[in-house]
């Protein structure tokens, strides 16, 4: 009999706090000293119990606190088991200063830069691309989403040949409307508009709220692809410092908004923002739509990988706090459904009426087949399994690629593993430049996503951020110990 | 044996004009004198030859201008028919007067007129819709579409959970480029970019040449959804007359391009255009090219209709004529292949790279099933076939359509029948108003497109435009008559 599923009786310490927290704190420890080693089962709920002579309630927040924590992970139908220590031997990422004066809004400039990147990229196509942003097709539910369409093809023969529906098919509408539920957010199907993918969510989100020439508050560093929707729309972009583990400062866009009184909206990531991985606090949440509302500035949410936080309750979308309709919520079925069926959507709050019209006048309606597929796995059981699935599939990834980063980078390098999603941002040591290694990774068969086309400023040039799109293999262990060979001459040569 | 076949040797009058051209005036003025009737077979090919002693190509020259003429209609493997009398007892829409003095540009204020008819119209779900203008799903090629569909996701199973092509799918865009050769327009797959129906390509090509508070010249009337876009966009409109038979008046833009020296493009429709239905003469064509190169306004051409045009050669877009990449041209499959496969494309000449960072910015690519569908489809002898037969039924229709509004409207109505296309724009005799008429129709169970929709201006308030998406049947016979007694009650009492 494994005698880690029998733990011997422990003295817990008796001090104030709740049973189920000394209880963790003794599981933590026990986890530190090694004793239970990474990828060892826990013991099981039962045996905690008569161990500790604790109810499955306590017993189960035990397991729920450690979780939440990361030091352990739940396998589907197999128990609990510690997880690998988190990106051992990299100090995290130092948080960003904020300045006490604002920084001037300036025109997006960057259209001609991220295209030579994206350009140079697609000059290797066999490359092993860590540039993107996108799980491999193979996380994704190919073959159930593959039947669904045959078998909706087959029940309803002229979706491809019929009008759809204005504002997206009624059956998507009402799935994603009561599944927000469960993330805190209300909102009726006829509220939700569905969009071409996230980008055209928050593309007409600014429309609604902007003018040309109007400003802007975005993170720093931001997702290329929102630095890109500003530029197309001849609007300027104000970058808020933003931390690696709690977000938007809240302090530096006091301090901007103030300065610059006439701010038209916020956009913001705050659940697994793009490039850095963090997740806002909820209080921070709370503080934020606050701080917007009562400064007259739109709340524009933009929420690709919300589905991909890892934690036992559901992350909650700022749209949770909004009250009187500030806040407008963009949502993608992209990164955690299906990158190929380009759907995403939105609840406007009290823009629906322009947003309405500027869709029907962008691009009409969606595609309806698409559409249905989404519904109805969405609507079923399969939805919650795969997004389970893939959770912690993207955490092995991610976990293994920053152990290799550890080992391979030079002494230095910095790095905030984020608590969920595949994105992973690394802070190279002073000096070098990422642009630098992004051209000499290209020739060895690697692509990456240089720091510099995430903000207007040059504020980013030695950061990377790097995917793990993939189940880690040799072929990415061996391109990242590549990576870190060419960054560590770079540095050198800096 | 059928004595139609073997028609007695006739002498042609001796003229200075070509002999198919005396031989077709021959048979011209046997249908009118009824010896053939509507609905009657022509004499083979082969009579032709051997009754009057001409070559094959004279023979068949003689088919084709009567066809081009209207008189005769070629149905598949049976040879060619007389067609039915053209709207007879209508007299043509009258043409528009050209002001001597442009009339000033307008921001366009319609989108809440146009959603209270479209809210309007939504209430009477039941009622038959012969306001829109899209034909049945059961005109387009349905099944073939749907199996096509079920095939390509077998074999490209990760279609759906893959990221898609950045400006679309390479096997789309190298199918419209193919194809567009036939109709004198030479583009390379490199040069087309795949969009969200033709509504987001007119939308991307107008935010790639103007910005807000700019003039756009278009067609009056002008369909409302581009209407719609101009507003969206804060653009402001300069209406051009256009005539019911010819398209857009020429002398009509010269006038305004030099009253107004900063008009930044003009959009027109010059192939079946919405709602007049006319088509431009090529003629005419290759003036506007050179007129708007000359005055330096960007030719944004839409043509969602062209392959319906009803003629022996394809009808050939303005991008033809163009030699220094002044138009960009945009089209659409929803009305001519699926409607609900919500495609387009467009080749943007010298604005190029702008309509690219603009449709990145705006939705990405397209979602990839749908546009292989479309390629495989477009790629094949099937989509001849199809449009041959789609071009077919919708005379058909139209023809019933304006035969039954020529029994029952009141007198005074005017009508210009277009040769493609499902759409009928219709005068209604002086001082009736088309808004009453379209609100008095709904609790008959009737949907119509009202004048006021069509331009900024109340200019046609007395129109209507009436589609004929079906197969003529009791049920529409019996909604125009309905249309017919209601206009006739609004008439008087106007």
């Amino acid at each position: 009999m494994n005698p880690l599923n029998e733990p011997p009786p422990v003295a817990l310490p008796e001090t104030g706090s709740p049973l189920y927290e000394r209880l963790a704190d003794h599981y933590r420890r026990v986890i530190a000293a090694g004793t239970l080693a990474p990828g060892d089962r826990m013991p099981s709920v039962r045996a905690l119990m008569s161990q500790h002579r604790v109810s499955l309630s306590t017993a189960i927040q035990v397991f729920r606190s450690l979780e939440d924590a990361g030091w352990l992970q739940a396998r589907p139908r197999a128990g609990y088991f510690v997880r690998r220590a988190p990106a051992s031997r990299l100090a995290n990422v130092a948080e960003p200063e904020i300045p006490s004066l604002a920084e001037p809004a300036r025109y997006v400039g960057l259209h001609e830069r991220i295209s030579r990147v994206i350009e140079r990229a697609q000059a290797f196509p066999d490359a092993l691309n860590l540039g993107g942003a996108t799980a491999d097709a193979m996380l994704y539910p190919t073959q159930r989403l593959q039947a669904l369409a045959s078998r909706i093809l087959r029940r309803r023969p002229t979706l491809l040949t019929e009008v759809g529906e204005d504002g997206g098919a009624i059956e998507l509408r009402q799935a994603v409307a009561k599944r927000a539920l469960s993330s805190g957010v209300s909102v009726a199907p006829d509220d939700v508009l569905v969009t071409s993918g996230g980008v055209e969510a928050v593309n007409l989100a600014l429309r609604a709220v902007a003018q040309p020439g109007d400003t802007i508050a975005v993170e720093s560093p931001a997702f290329f692809g929102l630095l890109q929707i500003l530029e197309s729309l001849g609007l300027r972009a104000l970058e808020i410092p933003t931390s690696p583990t709690t977000g938007l400062s809240l302090e530096a866009l006091d301090i901007a908004s103030t300065a610059c009184p006439d701010l038209k909206a916020l956009v913001v990531v705050p659940n697994l923002q793009n490039p850095l991985g963090c997740v806002m606090p909820d209080a921070r949440k709370a503080e934020l739509v606050q701080l917007c509302a009562r400064r007259g500035v739109a709340l524009i949410e933009d929420e690709p990988y919300r589905e991909l936080v890892e934690s036992s309750e559901p992350a909650r979308p700022l749209k949770a706090w909004d009250r009187d309709g500030g806040v407008i919520y963009c949502a993608s079925l992209n990164k955690v459904l299906a990158p190929g069926m380009r759907l995403g959507w939105m609840a406007s709050g009290r823009w629906q009426a322009r947003v309405r019209l500027l869709k029907f006048a962008q691009t009409r309606h969606n595609e309806s087949l698409a559409q249905l597929v989404a519904a109805e796995f969405i609507g079923s059981g399969a939805y919650d399994r795969h997004l389970h699935q893939l959770r912690e599939k993207l955490r092995t990834q991610r976990e293994a690629s920053a152990d290799a980063i550890g080992r391979y980078f030079p002494a230095g390098t910095r790095l905030s593993l984020p608590p969920g999603g595949l994105l992973l941002w690394v802070a190279l040591p002073e000096g070098a430049s990422s642009d630098a290694l992004f051209e000499a990774a290209l020739p060895h068969g690697i692509r990456l996503a240089p720091g510099s086309i995430f903000s207007n400023s040059d504020r980013f040039r030695s950061f990377i951020r790097l995917s793990c799109p993939a189940p880690f293999d040799y072929r990415i262990d061996t391109a990242l110990r590549q990576l870190g060979t060419l960054a560590a001459e770079l540095g050198r040569s800096a």
